[in-house]
Parts: C-alpha cells; structure tokens; sequence
C-alpha cells in the first residue's frame, strides 16, 4: 500500500514493524495511560571510538522519506492481532498511523561529536517512540560508513577512491545506501550499479580474475577486453603481475592507435614495488598515460603507507574495510528522551548521561578553520553557526532541508576543509575537538536531575549524568 | 515485474543490478565472444579469523529464493542503456535473464572450515559470473552473523539470548536476515518484529528508559506496565539499579497475586554484584520466580566471565555486538572460477589460493565427534558424510534443500554437539579442525597449474596457489 510515498531502494518499503516489540508494547501502554504529550528523542553518539576524530553525520534524507511513508500494513496488522499483547483498539489506531512529528537534524556531510544531537524529533511521544529502532538504524548505518569513506578519501589524498565493497558490506540495505554514504563522503565512484541506478551514482568497474581465467590465456583476455571497451583498466595479477603488464605493454604494440586503455589494475602482492616496477616499464614503453590502479585489502592506514613510499599509485578501489568499517563497524549511538510534557528528563544510569531538552550546536569558525562547538538550548543566542536545521514539519519534508546529493557532497567537503588538520588526519588527533555544554544547558540538566532525584530519594551516588 | 517469484522480505526486490559494474561488461564481452559454455564457481572464506574456530555457513535460502526470482526492469534496461558500453543486443539478452544454473552447497546451519566450499554454482559462465556479488553479499552476511551468534548461545550455556541488535546492525536487510541467522545458530528469540513477522520468529521485549522517564516516577511506570502486561520485564537501570529493584518488590506486595512479573532487566552498571545484590533482595522478598535478565554492551567474552563470576543470570539480551559482530565484522570470502567448458581453473595470485574442478567435503565423524574433513573432487567415495548437497537444478529450488526454519535450527544444534570442545568454545582452540584436501584434489591443482604456467611461461615463483 502507498507505493507512491516510499522512496526509492527496494528495502524501504513495508517498514512500520522494522521496529523493537518493546516499542509497540509502550505504545500502546502510553495510549492507555493517555500519554501522547509532545515529546523530544535526540539521536547523538556517546563518544568518539578511538579511531574516529569526528564523525560524518548521514542517513538524514533516508529516513525522512521513510517517516513520511511509514503505514501500517493489513498483513502487519494481523500478524500483531496473533501475537497476544494488542488490543482492537490499539490496531486500528496503528491503522490510522501517520507520523505527524517535527524532525531538527543537521545536514548530512556534517561533522559531528560526541553527544551533539545529530537529529532531535519532537513529536506525540507514541509517535517519536514508534520509530526509535529505524531511525537509529539507518542513520547509524550511513553515519558509520560515512564517517569511514572520509578517512579513505583523507588518505589518499585526492586520487579517486572507488567503492568495491558490495559484495562484503552487511546486507544489500548497506551496499545500496552505503554508496550514497560513499559519495557524499567525497568517494569518487561504485561499482554497484544499482546504487547507480537509484542515486544516480557514478559507476566503475575494471575485470575480474575469472574473466582472464576463463580464456585460454591472459593476452587473449586482455585483448578481447581492450577491443570491446577501448578505455577499461586491465587486471594484470591473476598469474603474475608484472608479466601481465608486459602483456599489456605488448598489447599497445599490436594495437598501435587503436589501444586506450586506461590504466592496469594491481590486486595482490607488495603494491607499493609492483607499482614502482610497472610504472617503470609502461614508462619505458611510451605508455606514460596508462595508470595504475590498486586494490586488494586496501583501507586508510595501507594506503597512506603506500603514498609515503612513494608508490606511483593514480586510484584506489576499496572494498571491505570501508564498506564495513572493519575497525569501528558501530557507534555507542542513542536515542534518548530529552523532554515529555513540556519537562526535561533524563537518565541517572552509570556511563550514560543526556542532555535534556530541546537543543542547539553553536559551532565557531576562526580563521577559516572550526574552533569548537557549544552544545546549547534551543533557542539561545550563542556565538557560532547553529547546526541543526528544522528539516520536516508535521511529518513533511521542508525544502530547508538539503536533498541534493551534490550539494551533500559539496557541503560534506567544504566542512571537512574546516576541521583543523589534527582532527580531519586518519590518526589519532593530539587533543579531542573542542566541545563544550552552555551554561543555560548545564543548569537545565542540574534542574531535571535534581527533580529525578528529589522525587526518587536515590540511595547513593551512582550518577554521573 | 514478478512479484510471485520473489521472496518475502521486502529487500528482496528488483536485485538484478545489484551487481558489480564489471559483472555486466564481463558478460557482454562473454557473449560477444561466444563463452557461455559451462562455468563452475566455488564459494568459500580463505582463512578463519583468529577469534573463529569454525564457521556457520548461513544465507543459502535467501540466494536460493533470489537466483529463482532474478528479472531485468524496465528502468533496469533503460539505465544501462544510457551508460554507454552496453549494446541492444546484449540488452535484450538481459531482458530475457533467467537463471538456469545448478548450485550444490553445504545446508545452513552447517560448521564450515577455511577453504571448503560453501555453495558450488554451475551454470553457463555469464549467468554464474552475473550473481556473483549478490550471492557473496549474502552468504557473508548471514554466515558472519549465525558464526557470531553460535558464541553467545555458547558462552550463555543454555541461558536465553535474545536478539537486540536491530537498532546498530548495518541496515534493513542485515537486521532482517540477522534475526533469521540467529535463530538457525540458536539464539531463543528477537526483538524485532519485521523479521518475526517475515520468518515466524519468537518475538520477545521488555521496556525503554524511554517508557520509565516520560512516567513521573519509576513507581508509577512499573505499575501501568505490569497491570498491562503481567507476566513483562521491568527495566530497572534507569535512575539506581537496587532501588529499583525494591521498587519492584514493593510492586508486588502492592499487587499480590495479580503480580506475575517474570524478571528484571539490568541495562548497565557491574551486572555481576548487581545480579546479585538484586537475586538477594528479591529471594528474600519471596521473589524466586522473578528471574534477571541482563543487557547493556554484552558480548560472548562479558557473558562467560559473568558466569563464570557466578552471576545469577538468567538469560541475555545482545545488541551490537551479535549483530555486527563486531569482532569480526567480515570474512575472507571469494567466489572463484574454479572450472571452465570441463576444464579446471586457477589463480596464481600471491596468498590467494583456489582449488579447482567441482568438490565435495568428507566430514568423519568418530566417537561421535567431527574428526576431520577431506575437500576431496567431486565424485570421489572417500570416507565420511559428504556435505554438499545439489540444492537447485535448471534454476529451481530441489526438495533436497533445506528450508524449513525448525530443522536448519536443529541441524545446526546437532551439529554444534558434534564439534570438538575445543572447536565449538568460544576461546582459540589448541589446534586448528583438521582439513586436508584429497590426493586427486591435490593432483587435479597440480595439473592445472602446470598447464597454466605452460601456456603462460610465467618469470618466477610467486606462486603459492
């Protein structure tokens, strides 16, 4: 039902039960309890990982197209009529669900920090409740892989970084949203041509080793694959890589004016001295204008090691580790209660504080450069950019909201050229970015929490919120 | 188009160009040059991850249900057509895709070691080559998961796990098919309700932080949940852990006999002296039958040391890092050209050896127990139960696959029983599982090579494959 309100991948359709059973369980407590007071959840990340000097904030247009399109199925209904829990009564109001909240988020390409809310939703709480589980997923999802691509693109130091990691990424919710993550991370390309097709994407591909295994020799794989697509890339390692270059340097002898291809591509072995050897003979061939391109368990930290050996490499295809985030695959990110009724609230439990109310990231620029953030109430008039932007209204999307994703992509670039070089580098920043909490915002928290505690009589000191 | 043939979870649509860009050139270039005879490619992860004795091979009904249901759109033509390499013969070919191939594979839910085959696919070379990506995507989600998810059930030693990861695991599909391998490795039950729904999963969940703090007290939000729900969870962590355990208490001498709680959830804090502060107060209080369940940043390593601190414990909610496994978010799988038009095939790559030809695996069982594994050619009468089973022929599902949720999960649990202690703990085993490869495997690689090398005249010896 609604085909027409869903948005473009093929996983977002049909999601109102992608959803925690606690969820619906508690909404339907709250109805009957007659709690659909205003409520506000901020999604913010409790800390930076270790390697993570900043975080790239996406996912937001995702999830606001799927907000809008959120309904309840006939199938969906039934199947929580069977589960026991649900009342008539609650089914039909899930049938008339629509979300009608307010979504504050900052532009996606934005570099955020630990606890700066990178959304906040205000919204009946049944409502703002309801969708917890999917928006942390997906805005957690593209965040990560985001957050990642911009490390790779970082290291390469402005080579293009092509998205290979389709086939190991979890799930094809990840490959497809992920390349949209990838590209407005600045990654220059993917060869998911489905991502392609639905974010307009610019696509890539080389060869594969069982293309060259399936002839009956390289040279005529290569041959067969150069007159076909004049400009391709060759993968010379499948048998022994700098023989296979010596086939493609004899491959432009036999081919005279008609030979364009582009570059050779390197898998496997000690990149950086096959890079020097084969740049050397293409050289020495007049085949200056064919470049090398590598890939193979490639991720920031090999190819930065790569570039300072000098390896003549012109482009990177990186699968795995960028598509996964092998070293920091999740975040300690949260969804929290902010404020209900017009009241602050938060948590006291150990290691987990929140900010409550509604709020605001003041960020400052001097010299050209980011020189730190305040996280503010909304509302207060602190010095420095506010980040966070009212990007849907009673459940609609607002044209404030960026969408373009060349734009993301442009924003995502122009923000990282502000972070200072510490904090935009792939190793650990010499002291965190600066952020700090306004004064109006700390006395906010000491008042909710002394309001908790007042009515709790909590017995020790166990709080650090 | 073909809403019939596709599968039930809504990413499962439209996935023809979920693909890799050099999939489809390689195909034209296949066709243009005549090579659609008989392809083999085999399946496999090169090596186990050190904190992996074994492997649960997962996802294999899920390709099955896509290979069956593979269709070229419209919109799927009309954009390949505006790419530019693509011809209008090669398009029409693609308009007509079926997948015909044969696919042998090892039944879900079954350990795997480094190099044994999980599926063999069979089938003309441009229609095997087309499905490589989504099939690696799949089979490397769902078998990183389920291998993941067989540590927690074993770390909890017949305790509960429940699922909690959707809200972090890398997207929709990833969420929606992890729950499904989590119930093949034996996880009791998820939280989430769109993969309860999809598969028929038990669905479980207590209550948020959320519910409590929009209250105006603990005391308020335990009572509406427990009169609504009886026999439900009440989340304890959220101001002080123990006095919300008494507040519990105090809920059922309010109560009674309409009290029927059936446990306390702990979120944070040291879960081992809370457990037991918390199994002490309520044993006391005459609450034996209120149990303790335990969630917040659990892994297999917290659960074991939990009990092996003799934390009273009576079951385990898992989040993030079941469900990205976090440890180890990705394998080393490939999926290989292993035989072409009857001929055997080969890589010579550095480090990234394949076996030729169509294979079986001979499991012994001895004792009782898995003693060892022979890849052997397909074919061979070696000893023990061979392992792959022809699962689809001519592009349809066989009666020999199996699908059927309950017995993938006790085949796994049978399974699981029959791995060496060792093996199956979740700590690195003494020595790895033995896997040797037959002797005519082992001559059949040989030859291969040989031949290869031969037509190749290959400068030095980097080979180790």
């Amino acid at each position: 039902m609604d085909e027409m309100a869903t948005p473009g991948t093929p996983c977002d359709r049909g999601l109102a039960l992608f959803t925690d059973l606690y969820e619906l369980t508690m909404l339907q407590a709250y109805l009957e309890e007659g709690m659909h007071a205003e409520a506000v959840f901020t999604l913010f990340v409790r800390r930076l990982p270790k390697r993570r000097n900043y975080l790239l904030a996406c996912g937001l247009d995702t999830v606001l197209g799927q907000l809008e399109g959120l309904r309840f199925t006939r199938a969906d209904l039934d199947y929580l009529a069977g589960l026991g829990p649900f009342k008539e009564g609650f089914l039909r109001w899930l049938e008339d669900f629509r979300f009608t909240g307010d979504v504050h988020a900052v532009p996606e390409g934005t570099p955020v920090f630990a606890n700066e809310p990178i959304l906040e939703v205000i919204a009946p709480l049944p409502e703002a409740q309801l969708i917890e589980t999917l928006v942390m997923n997906q805005i957690h999802l593209q965040t990560v892989i985001a957050s990642k691509a911009a490390r790779l693109v970082e290291a390469a130091g402005g080579r293009p970084v092509v998205d290979f990691g389709a086939r190991r990424m979890h799930g094809l919710d990840a490959a497809i949203k992920g390349a949209r993550a990838f590209h407005i991370a600045g990654v220059a390309a993917t060869s998911n041509v489905l991502a392609g097709r639905l974010y307009g994407l610019p696509v890539r591909g080389t060869m594969a080793h069982s293309y060259i295994q399936a002839h009956v020799d390289e040279a005529a794989a290569f041959a067969a694959f150069a007159r076909l697509y004049p400009e391709t890339v060759l993968l010379v390692d499948t048998y022994d890589t700098i023989a296979g270059i010596d086939r493609v340097i004899a491959l432009a002898k036999e081919m005279g004016e008609a030979f364009h291809v582009s570059a050779v591509r390197l898998d496997s072995g000690d990149l950086a001295s096959l890079a020097r050897e084969g740049r050397a003979r293409l050289d020495e061939a007049g085949l200056s204008r064919v470049g090398i391109f590598a890939s193979g368990g490639l991720n920031e930290d090999v190819i930065a090691e790569l570039l300072l050996r000098g390896a003549p490499i012109d482009g990177f295809g990186v699968g795995t580790s960028m598509g996964i985030s092998s070293d920091v695959p999740d975040l300690d990110i949260a969804y929290k209660l902010a404020e209900y009724a017009g009241e602050g609230r938060l948590k006291l439990s150990s290691g987990k504080p929140i900010l409550p109310g509604r709020k605001q990231v003041f960020r400052e620029l001097r010299d050209g450069l980011y020189a730190g953030d305040v996280i503010g109430r909304l509302g207060e008039d602190l010095p420095g950019e506010p980040l966070l932007v009212k990007v849907m209204e009673h459940g609609q999307r607002l044209d404030s909201h960026l969408r373009d994703l060349k734009c993301l992509r442009d924003h995502a670039a122009d923000c990282l050229k502000r972070l200072p070089a510490d904090i935009r580098a792939i190793t650990p920043a010499d002291a965190p970015y600066p952020v700090q909490i306004s004064a109006a915002l700390a006395d906010h928290q000491r008042s909710v929490r002394e309001a908790i505690t007042g009515r709790h009589l909590v017995r020790g000191s166990k709080t650090d919120g």
